[in-house]
C-alpha cells in the first residue's frame, strides 16, 4: 500500500521543489555571494552577517546535493575548499535578479 | 542615534525583501490558488492540504499588507470575502512560473 503513494497521490510540484531548495535561511545570500565572485566558506562568513559556520556548512552541503553548487577540495595544507555555481545555479541567479527587481517594487521610495 | 540606523547601516536589499515576502510556508501555494481562479478562503483550505484556518488567515493578512493581494469583503449574510492578485501579485506569478520551470530541472526524469 505504501510504494506508489508518493508518485501517484502527491504528484511532485516543480515550484514546491524549487521554493524548498532555496528557502533555507542563508541559501539565497550564499548564491548571491558566489555570484559576486566569492568562493570560500570564510568569505561567505565575512559577507553574510550572523550566519554561523555549522549552519553555513549544512546549507552548502544541501545546495551541493541539490545540484546548485559544485564543491572543489584542493589537497593543500591548510586544506582549501571552493564553491562555484553549476549551470542550474547560474539559471537560479537569473531568476533571483528578477525577484530582486520585483522586491524593489515593494520598497517604498524614500523622499530624502 | 537610532533614527537613521535602518536606512544607512543596513541598506535594504530588494532580493531579501522579496524572498521574505514569499517565504511563509503557504504563501506561494496561496498565490498559485488565486492564479488558478480560486478566490475564497474556504477554497484555499480545500486546495491546500494541511494548512489550518488560523495560519491561512495570518498569511493572507501579511500578503495583503505587502501589497500582493487585495481583499474584498461583501456585506452579505453569511459574510463573503474574496482575494485577488494585485498588479504586484501578477508580476510575482510570472516569476513563479520561471521558478517552476527551474524546479523541473531538479526533478530526476522518471523512467516508468
Amino acid at each position: 500500500m505504501k510504494t506508489k503513494e508518493r508518485s501517484s497521490e502527491n504528484k511532485i510540484c516543480p515550484l514546491e521543489v524549487a521554493v524548498n531548495s532555496i528557502s533555507g535561511k542563508w541559501k539565497v545570500p550564499i548564491v548571491w555571494q558566489i555570484n559576486e565572485g566569492k568562493k570560500r566558506p570564510s568569505e561567505f562568513l565575512r559577507g553574510i552577517a550572523k550566519v554561523d559556520r555549522r549552519v553555513l556548512n549544512q546549507q552548502l552541503k544541501e545546495m551541493e546535493q541539490d545540484g546548485i553548487l559544485t564543491k572543489v577540495s584542493f589537497n593543500e595544507l591548510p586544506p582549501r575548499v571552493e564553491y562555484s555555481l553549476t549551470e542550474l545555479g547560474e539559471k537560479l541567479v537569473t531568476i533571483l535578479w528578477m525577484l530582486n527587481d520585483w522586491g524593489k517594487l515593494m520598497i517604498p521610495a524614500e523622499e530624502d
